[in-house]
Formats: structure tokens, C-alpha cells, sequence
């Protein structure tokens, strides 16, 4: 992570850049825009698997060496003879493993920011006919008080029962759940019978930020007692596939029909089995997030201070929520980027962003907002 | 397509190979199998595509130039303004289609070996919450007849409505629709208020068995009066992708939607965009399903007249049906294929099947079977 | 039952009824029609207990003391705890029970003419989203052999796992399983990890024609290792109501949602505890049924030697299902009954018909059809 | 409507009767408790039009002289060819409305308080797959507003489609829309493409309160844009039924299918269908529910003023949501009611409240709570 200085000396440097010129001439805009992580390309190491993968035949739907590989990845990394399948996408992961952890009559617990609840267009309720109990998030964060809540409706026949605890880290808000504080979550859902689900769309990012190890990684999964992840590849350098790891036994039981029942059997796995190769490999999915999340903090540092700009807090992984007082049309319109809210929007940094990338988007706010 | 004395030099010459060979020694398998078309790799066009589609960020789940000019090279195929819904896999594709064709209540006629009655896990009932009406088909075909015979079920509340006809062609049994044969089951179904949904997952086989040109493709879909197709990626020389084609208009209308609650919105589709600009390119689908198609038609001429071998009637597309009278368990342990059903083995071949491919697998079946 | 020269004594009477008349004068036709036995009123005896039930307040949902009354009634009856759940009505029951026996990706076996296959406009489909595997059927019988035969689809996750077994007793078409090939459909489900489901709409009359007694009801029930019944009672005598009863321990955990969730919770379940509990006093419920079967015995022999009538099997319960050659429209316009399929009528009698119901319908019959 | 004086003199009746009680002695509870309406037992009147109904043989499903007739009713008291549908429950009435009322990818908005969101178990999700936006309400009541909140979902497609508004009336809190407040809601839904249901399951008391007349209930439904109304009876006197009654034309063109499919076509409809004649013959419906009301508001006068009772707003309804500062246990245990949130309870009146019953029970709030 860089020093203050050299943010400092980041920013004489644009304004340096800046002298002489009139205002009004728009800069040019980043190569990389900071709309999304799912906007960046393939990791060139990724690319090469697929590449390398494209020999000869291969059984499809998962029977081939690369899964197995990737498999074997997978519970070097967890530390444990883990269950893992390899599906399309995060809302067919999170689909899957939700279903698969329902009892009948079963509800889900999430937070009413969570991507379940309100990015996936109602997959969760189409597919697995529950209903998700949405509960107020701090900055997509949720308290084991706000399970406890709902044990109320426990043998209650008029009320869906709480089944699964679904939770995100990182969070759609771009936050952290500590260990501890997923102990404390898996601890009160396992006390009322729920079983917990982890939306890990971003698990890299947030492995990144609590140590960036695989130690790291099962702190905060298979030690604090999830059960089920939905372990990300595409917002951190795949071209597709996303993982769903049992880290309990024998939930995965049902777990191959209810993948193919819910469209999410790949048919040539081998192309995405070998990406979780390439990434689990050295390290490459724990530093392309290191990366990410840095250059987030970079850009918040660069906002900071900018009139016009109030950049929230620093972040921890890699995006910021600022709230621009004027300028946010244009600015989104010269390179584009999301409304998180009414009130924020939201700037996501990714594994290929480059400081050049800040350098040209933070010229960009100083032109349209400052 | 070969010409019957070129089959029978082949013949000469592994017979000529074989000279002087003891018989009890096993041959080497081919290097491709004859399983699926799904175990085939990438075709090398098509790669080049996938990595000359990987610079720099491009907005995710489809607002990207490449996708704008894969469902342009659609439309020109088409010969009409199609919609196009860029989705993960086949099944997938069948059920989104499917469920905005469906009224509430309503049902789907289908034969009873069609892939979305017997081979996705139950995806079309779950998701759709529809019954599917199967029946019995001849070799995968069904006749209009055969969707008449349910008019009687129309306006009866006890029973759902038939709501939509789903076809599949080329057929799960390697059969085909004539375009007529299309039209009038389209006719029919129509008649009765239903909608029409082609399931492609072949339809590149089919395109090329009824004359190879976009002029045969339309004959059989948009001609024909078919509303909405499944077309086919992975299995003609894609690595992942497939492509619900509107043809009729405002059948569209909640497809994105219906698209994301189904789990199929793919998140990088520049990749699938650019396989299948790619595999429309210069008519290289049909050139690859043309290659499938005659790879199969000259391992049946090999074969039928085996001893051992019921070769079965002779290919259109790109697979037959043999029965094997001794020596199946161990010709499928030497080189993987599926039995089809407890009469009948799968023999497919692909776009990457080579005659020496064939040589080294029938040179298998004359070991193990014959 | 009523001996041949009693049968040819009524077949006289109307003869003699008839003597002098000119033939093409129409009959009057019966009080009661053959349509189906849920046209029938409520028996005298269930309407008193609807009435007496009919004081002050009761806590709504189940937690009165008629449903414990007919609770104990139901435990009394089968000899053991079962559990027992009150709904609306059969098809609300039969999705209840199911719903609680799948399995995540599993599906239904059951017979093609099953009143859950061709009778619920897909309501199993909908609601629990899973696959009916429909078997042919002989005269709504299957047989052990036609389950082992989806054996093969276990543990192949292309396929719907197959997860419960659903007969019907009697069945659809008025015929009967033995106690012992009831156990033996079970065994052979059970020895594929599946549940069993009995659909006993018309329980009563199975029961009445297998022995009328408490200790025939549990031979081809719980001796015979069904899991759930679906115990009809609209079907014999009562307004509304049949009961879930599971008979198998521990299968019910989580049942009482389920009820509520497909929408089968009744709100004054009293009114319908009170039907049930008035119906299996002093075996009215087999007293009923057996009439009901009677009459169909009779009906059968009045019309078996009719000109223009192929009567068909002989009842064992309480409908027969002929084949007309002319005069059916006309015979269904003076008093209407249900076409059965393309070459058979269904004529169905219930609690409450009468020998007089009997003359009149068989006068229609010679006059239309003989 | 009592005048104060003869509510006061009541008091003072009770007052005296205690007159040289000792205070421990507990009094007598209630014949009829404030646990709900659903706890009433059946008017005198709709009974004896369920004993009338039973003679002789009635087409089973609707197609029944009875049915015709409560049609016919309805259509008299909304002055419109609505249509209308019997079914079996409260939950089943909304689960069937909704269904036919979404699209393909659509949600529903909803207060968070309301019955489908919190009371049926999850049914509209199961049944529906649709997910419910459920926006915060107060004491029962939405804006316009809150659902214009939701109009930036529209044509996104990572978000289900605002389809149906779901209102009630009266609401779960006992509060009421006014017409006013009804048509704005509508017009709002109806100017973003919805449609609007109501769950009237308490609709008499809300038309009771708003004027008593079939003017009154045109008044917030037909005539202020209301779509479709699960119009209630089990709450009101009757034994078991309610209607979805179609007041927009062309919206049930599914319906008959959709109710069978979600388990609600009754089979012996007679019996609902007499009760619901009963019941709208001369104002039986309205004059059930005004005394209901009128005696609400009569306890509310009664326990107003009472030591450790906050007994809210007056009722405009048939219940009343008081906290207690103390003595609720023994007070539920001494004749039962339900809690309605973590600081209130609900006190609710029925059709047959009698001002002993008022009597009776504030002795003993006053006894165990004052």
C-alpha cells in the first residue's frame, strides 16, 4: 500500500500535468473504467489455462482431470475434503446451494442489501419458492441479534421457519464481517437449527483484507462454521465459473441433481475448472484482490479531499461509495459507473485496474465535480 | 461426402495394417471419442476469438460491442429483426424460453425422449412449475396428431393447458424434421393457441443435413412458423454459450427478466458474444456440423456391415444408434461412449472427429465386437 | 349384496313398468345421477355433527377438541400414533403429503391415469416443481417391476432422482391392489431409498371391498409399509376435509408448514374434525362405502346383459366404466355422467344412491342405448 | 353505536356487581374470547342455507344452481358482470389472485405487515415464485408514494418487475384506505403497468365502516380501480369459503386453471356457495360486520380509561391493539387472545360478540391487569 507521500506526490503530479491547461478541456478518459470488477478482462494466467485446456476430448459435466485438479485445489486451500461444484454463475451458486440447504417450509435470512434480495431478479424465490427474510443491514452488515429476532416464528405454522442464514463478505457495501463476528452468526443460526450460506461473489477480496492467506480464508469460513460458500471467480479475473464448497459433510447430498435442476451443470467443465487452477495457483486469486483492493483505497485517497466529493469511509476491499454534491451525470456519462443509492454512487476497482486509471478518473472528477 | 469406394480403401487399409497381427492384441483407442459432441474442444477460430475479445474492461451482461454484433450476425442469418438473449448452457436456454412462452396453468407438449424430459433433471418442472406433456415419439419424432389429441384437455379446469409445443431439432435420436413437417406441427399447435419453442441444441446438424445454407435454417424456424429457438453453441465448437432466438415478435417482452430470475444471465458475455460471431462467421457452424454430420454417416458405412453390429438406418446428422450383439462393456471401458437405452449404444461424432479417429474405432469394434 | 334372483326380480319390475307403454316415451331419470360420487349431499349423520359442532368460540387452525377427538378416532383406526393433518381438500392433500416426502432434485413415480398425473391441472408440478415419472397403467394397477425400471436413473445427475412412489386405492378406474402388492410396491420403493404416498380419496371403498374392517384398512396401509395416506372424505359422505395422515414416524416434521405454505390450512378446522370424527364412528365410513360399492354391483349386473352395453369388469368398488355402441350423447343429456376416455363411459354411484336411482338410470339406458 | 352514558352505565353495572367482591376472586371469562374472528362459530342463517343446500345431487365444481345464484348476488352488489370464483381459504383467495395477476419475472409490492407477507407461511412465494417488495407500513397503511419508490426497478434487468399491488382493507392493523386513498393507489400502480389486488378477508367490516351500503364497497374497489378482491366470508359467519371475485374484465381468462393448479377448486362448491347467498342476502354481510365493529368500539370505550391498559387508537374496525403494563400472561391464560407485536396485543370482536362477552372480559382486564 502506498505511503501518503506518495498519494501526495500522485496528486502534485496531476495537478502539475493540470498547469496551463484551461479548465474546460476535458481529460481523456481511463482506459479501465470503475463500474464494476465484472467489467474487467481475463487475467492473461487464466486465459493461458483455458488455452492449454483446449486439447483433445474431454468428458463433459465435471469427469475430467482438470476438475479434478481444480478439486484437489480447493481442499488444499480449505483444508479439508470439501465438496466442490463447479456452476455458470454467482446467482445459479447461490441458487444451488441455498436449495440445498432448505428444509420444506424454510425461509432464508439475509440482509435487505444483500444480492439475493435485490440483484437477482427474484431468482431466489422463483427457484427455491422460499421466502427471504430481508433484515435491516448496516452498510450491508448484519448482527446475530437480527437472526435471534426471527426465533419467534420458530414452530409457528402461520410463519415460514428460518432455515438458512445467508451472509456476504465482503459485502455488497464493500465490508467485513471479522471471524469473529461470523462465528457469532453461524453460532446463533446453528443454535436455532439454520444452516449458513456465504455469498462469497467477492471472497477474494475480503481474503485479501484479513490476511491474505488461506489461514485467512478459513478463519472467516470452514473455522467460524459456514457451511456452504459460493466461492467467486469472475469478478476476480475468470472469464466465467463460479464454486460452490460444502465445507460441512454430507450437505452436498442432493447437491449434483439440484446443480443440473437449476441450469447450473456446465457442460465442458474443463474450461472452468482449469481458471480455479490458474487462480488457486500461487496465490494468483488472493494477490489479483490485493491489488483490486489497494487500488480502491488509493482512489479513496486521491477523492478524499476533493470539494464536491464526500468519499465516505476508507474501504477495506475494493470499492468506495462517495456522494458527489453536483457533477455525478456528467462524470458517469464521460466514464461510466453505477448509482448505489439515492444518495451514493458507487466506484469499484478491479484486478487490472492501474494507477494511470486513477490518475485519469480522479482528473475526471476534478473536471466535472470539483 | 465420401463415395463408397473411397469408404472401401479405408477398409483395405486398416485390414492392410492388420496383416500379420495376432488378433488378441488390443488397438490403440481413437484420440477423440465418439461419447458427445460435448467432450470436443474449442474450435481454434473460435478461441482466437475468446482472446482477441479479452482488452480492457467492456460493461457487463451484454450492453458491449461484441454482443451488439453477435446478435447483428443473427439477424442477418435470420433474415429478420430477431431477439437474441445470449444465456450459459442448454438447458438453461430451453427453460427460459420456455417460460415466456407459458400461460398460467399451462403446459407443454413434447415427445417423451426430448432432452427436457429426460435429461434435465426435472429443470422445466421445477423452475416452470409446468407439467410436460411427453409423448411417445417415433425415433425422437412426434406427428401433429399426436399434439391434436390433447385439444380435448382445452377449457377443462381439471387438466393444464396445452400451452406451448416444444420440438427438438435435430432430434435426440439424430432424426429430422422436414421444414413442411415443421410447419404443419407449427400449424396445429398454433391453431390451438400454443406457441412454438425448437429446441437447437443441433440445429447447426440440422442446418447442414437440409442443405447448409441460412436459406435451410429458415425453412425450418422462422418459415415454418417456429416462435422461439434454443440455439445450439457448445456442442458445435464453442466453449460455453448458447442463444434464445426470438423469431416471433413481442414474445420478448419480459425475456430479461425471465433471463436473470432463471440463473442465465451470463455476467462477461463479450465471451459468448464473440464465440458465436465467430462460429456465424463465414459460415463455419455449418461448415463444422457439415464435418460432424459426414464423420458419422462414413463411421455407419464402417460399421454396418460388421459382424456384431446392427448399425441401425443410416445417419442424417451426427450420430447413430447401433446395437451391438457381444463385446459392448468392453469397447466402451477401451473407448467411453453412452448406452442410449437398454437396446441401443450412442456412437456421436463432433467437428473435430478425424478419419483416423474412425479408423482407430472401428478397428476397436472389429477387435471387441466383431 | 343383493343374489342373481333378487337382481332378476328388479329387472322384471321394470319390465313389468313398462309393459303397455310405447317405447320412444323418455323415462323420468333418477333423484340421484351416476356422474361421481362428489355430487353426493353430506350424510345425515356428518350434517348433525356439523351442526352440534356449531357452538360458541374455538381456537381456529386445528387447536380445538373436535380435531383432537377425530385425531384419536384416526390413531384408534390404524392402531398407532400416526399423525394426522387436516386440509380442504384431495389435491391439496396429495400435494401436502408429497411435498413432505421429497427429496431436493427428486421425483414421482406414479401411474399414467393417476388422478395427481391427469386430474390436478399440474398442481404437483407447480407446486413442489418436481417430475412425475408416469407409468402405463392396467387399469390404473402398476406393478413393481414398472419402479425398478427407473432404478437406473439413481445416482445420474441428468435425471430427477426418484424419491417417492404415489398409488391410489382404490384406483382411478375402479380396480384394487392386493394387501400384499401394496407391501410389494413398497419394498421395492423403499429398496430405492423411496417414500410411499397412497392417494385414498376413495379409501373407504378399498377398504369396504378388501374386508370393511379396521384391521383390512391397516393391511393394505401401514402393515403394508406406506409412509402417508391422503384420507378422503369428501368423496363419502362429508361437505368438505380430508385428512393427511402420516404412518410413518417422523416424516411429518415439518408438515404443518407445508400445509399452510400450499395453501391447505384450514381456518375452522373443527367443522371439518367434527365430519371426520362423525364418519369413522361406528363405521359409517365403511358402511357407506360398502353401499356405494353395492350399488355399483348392482348397476353392473342390471346393464351387463343390455344390448348396446359392454358393461365391462365387474366392480369391486364403487364405479364401472362401460363401452357404449350408440345413445350416449343422448343418455349423458337426460342425466349426465363423465366419458372416461375415448371408448369408455364412467358410471359411478355413491352413498347415497338408491335401488330406485338404479331402476331409473337402467330404463334411461335401455331406452337410449338398448 | 352506544352513547357515552351507556357505556358509563355499563361500567357502573359491572362496578356494582363487584360490590363486595374481594378483589382476588377471579370472574368468569368470556363465553366467546378476543382471539379472532376466525374463532366464531357459523351464523344461524348461513348454516341453514348449508342444510338446505344438502338434497340430492349437485354437479360438483361450480356448475351447481347455488353457484349460480351467489354469482348473481355478486354481480348485484358490485352493479358489474365480475366474475367470480370460489375457493376454499383466505390464503388460497390471494395466492390465486396474484397468480393471475403477475407477469413472467414480476414481484409484488406489499406493507410488510400484510397477511401474504407474514402470515401465510410463504405460500406466495412457493406458490407464486415471485418475490414480495414489502415496504414499511403504517399501522397497516401504504402511500402512493411507496410504491412510486419502486418505479426505478422497471426495466432493469437484475430486478423482478413491480407487477401486482397488493393492498388491504380493512387492513391487519384495523385500519382503513378511504376511497380516495384506494384510487390513488391504484393509480399509481395502474400508471406503472401493475395491477391491484386487495385482500379483503375483513372486507365487510372495512365496507361496514365506510358506509354500510353495496355503494360503499363500490366505492374502494370497482369504482377506485381495484383489479381483482379475495373477498372474505370465513371471517364474517360462514363456515368455510371465500370468493376472488374479478371486477376488471378479461383478467380471468387463466383463473379456472390457475385454481385448480394452486389446490383451491372445491369440489362440493354448493355448500360455500349457499353460505356466501346467505350471507349477501339483505345485508346479512354488512349488519355481521357492524356489530363486530360497533363492539370493538364498545371495548375499546370499556378499557380506555383502565389503570396499566394503553388502549390505542379507537377502532374504526373490529379490533383493537392495546399494551398492557402488566398482567397480560395471566390474562391470556385466563381466555385467550394473541400478541401482536413484542408492545401489543390484539383484541378482536366477531360477529357474534356479546356485551356480556364485553362484560365479562373487562372484568378481567380489569382484575388481572388494572
Amino acid at each position: 500500500m502506498l505511503s501518503d507521500t506518495e498519494v501526495r506526490a500522485m496528486d502534485a503530479r496531476v495537478d502539475d500535468t493540470a498547469i496551463g491547461q484551461t479548465r474546460p478541456m476535458t481529460p481523456a478518459p481511463p482506459d479501465r473504467r470503475f463500474a464494476s470488477d465484472n467489467n474487467a478482462a481475463v487475467h492473461p494466467r487464466v486465459m493461458e489455462a483455458v488455452e492449454r485446456a483446449n486439447v483433445g476430448h474431454a468428458t463433459a459435466y465435471g469427469d475430467d482431470p482438470w476438475t479434478s485438479s481444480a478439486v484437489d485445489a480447493f481442499r488444499d486451500l480449505f483444508g479439508s475434503e470439501v465438496s466442490v461444484y463447479m456452476v455458470w454463475g454467482g446467482t445459479g451458486a447461490n441458487v444451488m446451494a441455498l436449495s440445498t440447504l432448505l428444509t420444506p417450509g424454510g425461509a432464508i435470512v439475509c440482509t435487505r442489501s444483500s444480492h439475493i434480495n435485490v440483484d437477482e431478479t427474484g431468482a431466489p424465490e422463483r427457484i427455491l419458492g422460499a421466502k427471504l427474510i430481508d433484515v435491516a443491514d448496516d452498510r450491508g452488515r448484519m448482527s446475530p441479534d437480527q437472526i435471534r429476532e426471527w426465533a419467534h416464528w420458530i414452530g409457528v405454522q402461520h410463519h415460514p421457519q428460518p432455515a438458512v442464514l445467508s451472509i456476504t463478505q465482503s459485502t455488497e457495501w464493500g465490508t467485513l464481517y471479522s471471524p469473529d463476528e461470523v462465528a457469532a452468526l453461524c453460532d446463533v443460526a446453528h443454535s436455532l437449527g439454520m444452516r449458513v450460506h456465504l455469498d462469497g461473489a467477492r471472497i477474494a477480496n475480503a481474503t485479501a483484507a484479513l490476511g491474505g492467506t488461506a489461514a485467512a480464508l478459513r478463519a472467516f469460513t470452514i473455522d467460524a462454521g459456514v457451511d456452504v460458500v459460493s466461492f467467486g471467480g469472475a469478478k476476480n479475473g475468470m472469464m466465467h465459473g463460479e464454486a460452490v464448497v460444502y465445507l460441512s459433510p454430507d450437505l452436498d447430498r442432493w447437491a449434483p441433481y439440484v446443480r443440473k435442476q437449476v441450469t447450473q451443470l456446465p457442460s465442458k467443465v474443463r474450461y472452468i475448472s482449469a481458471q480455479f487452477s490458474a487462480l488457486l495457483n500461487d496465490d494468483l486469486w488472493i494477490r489479483n484482490a490485493q491489488h483490486a483492493n489497494s487500488m480502491a483505497d488509493l482512489l479513496h485517497r486521491r477523492v478524499a479531499d476533493l470539494p464536491g466529493v464526500d468519499a465516505g469511509p476508507a474501504p477495506v476491499v475494493n470499492s468506495i461509495f462517495p456522494s458527489l454534491s453536483r457533477g455525478a451525470d456528467q462524470l458517469r456519462e464521460w466514464s461510466f459507473f453505477y448509482d448505489w443509492d439515492p444518495t451514493h454512487v458507487r466506484w469499484m476497482t478491479s484486478w487490472d485496474t492501474s494507477t494511470g486509471d486513477i490518475d485519469a478518473f480522479v482528473a475526471g472528477v476534478r473536471h466535472f465535480v470539483s
